[in-house]
């Protein structure tokens, strides 16, 4: 896999599938891990992030942080927005 | 109020109360707005961002966000982490 390639994507699992999800991605290699989320899973987004950062891999720093909007067609054709967030952990 | 003191800290009121806060800021002078949150506020923080950069002041560009985590003693004297975030927000 490319550098750069690595992502996770926040979502309902139990929380600690995320941190290692993240983790085991820079035992394999990556240098570059992406945490995405969209609208509630923000938050967790940063926890899984925090975590990892600061419990697992201590010298992961965080390269970069996007946020965003994604728009939709919601139900009876409404347009709803949804914020998004990326979250760039890298290692040395 | 010196350029970068306007912060607006995200909580439990009505979502448009934040919204109406960091765009009255910007209206009285602000050329930078910092929207703080911690926890499960984060989500909130990055709607409200979102919310007044595409629909209230569009020459709002997000200047920097930082992601972090406090520490602080919680029930029984255990340790608590929770995460926090600040996006700021400028005017050209």
């Amino acid at each position: 896999m490319a550098e750069g390639d690595s992502v996770v994507f926040i979502g309902k699992k139990p929380f600690m599938n995320y941190v290692t999800g993240v983790v085991m991605q820079f035992n394999s290699g990556a240098k570059e891990v992406t945490v995405k989320a969209r609208g509630k899973y923000i938050s967790r987004a940063v926890d899984v992030a925090e975590v990892v950062r600061n419990r697992f891999v201590q010298d992961a720093k965080i390269k970069d942080i996007k946020i965003s909007s994604e728009e939709f067609e919601g139900e009876e054709g409404k347009k709803v927005r949804i914020s998004t967030i990326e979250i760039v952990l890298s290692k040395e």
